[in-house]
């Protein structure tokens, strides 16, 4: 199974990028995870907030096929525990989904068309935290998910 | 009224250090904010985990005064959105207290004298996060704090 990371935006801060890359090494050796990060869309400010929205779902349905299983990051998604993300993981591992696309939208979430499309939504925290730094913080979880799937330890850093 | 972070062990990650001084930097402007960090136990391989969280608890305490109001990041914790959170912070501002200190834990936890001295629990998430990465989430959440309180627009990055 395919595991994809879908991102509003590029981020040019170092430390996230960084963060996101030590977590991206380590995932090859689990699974086939790719990040896809669509640009930020031109001339933003002549667009309203649902307009830039809008133009932001249509670039991500282009890169999502019929037969994949989406999932948004979402601050109305379902809350897991770090084990229990690990069994929604194992679950679509062992159905036929072969490509699991995970979505962080851009700073003003996700266009309707975009939650019509999703299979699943989940949310990280209640806290809300920047959209880069989400990134971060869900290849961490995806890291840890698969090492407790494998039952390995954990390697603290 | 001073915010203290209080860590036991010390990070060599470069992204998780660089991640924290961003955020360091830009709560200068908003409150009396330092961490503090508690170095790692000597030859903890021979000790049991509850003997180096006792370990801990001994140093953790000895930064902590009668006056401070303790807060443990806990997955016990209570759940805060980060407005709830921000009221939460101001509520202590508005009060007596001179000195607010949050403690992120070892690897193993805290030990039961440092649940006995604290005033609360918060949980970022319910998934569990490095104790490491955890610092950085913590800062940027107390840096987005500060930018609700003062209705000040949060710079994404």
């Amino acid at each position: 199974m395919k595991v994809t990371l879908l991102c509003v935006g590029k981020t040019d801060d170092k430390h996230v990028l960084e963060g996101i890359d030590v977590y991206k090494k380590r995932l090859k050796h689990y699974t086939n995870f790719e990040i896809v990060i669509i640009p930020d869309i031109k001339n933003s400010k002549n667009l309203t907030q649902n307009q830039q929205k809008a133009k932001e779902a249509e670039i991500l349905l282009k890169n999502i096929s019929n037969i994949d299983y989406v999932i948004l990051l979402d601050e109305r998604g379902k809350e897991f525990s770090s084990i229990e993300f690990s069994t929604f993981l194992e679950k679509q591992m062992l159905s036929s989904v072969t490509q699991l696309i995970f979505i962080i939208g851009g700073p003003y979430g996700f266009d309707d068309n975009i939650y019509q499309r999703a299979n699943f939504k989940i949310s990280l925290s209640k806290m809300t935290f920047s959209h880069q730094m989400i990134r971060m913080f869900f290849v961490e979880q995806l890291y840890r998910a698969f090492t407790i799937l494998r039952n390995e330890p954990y390697h603290h850093e």
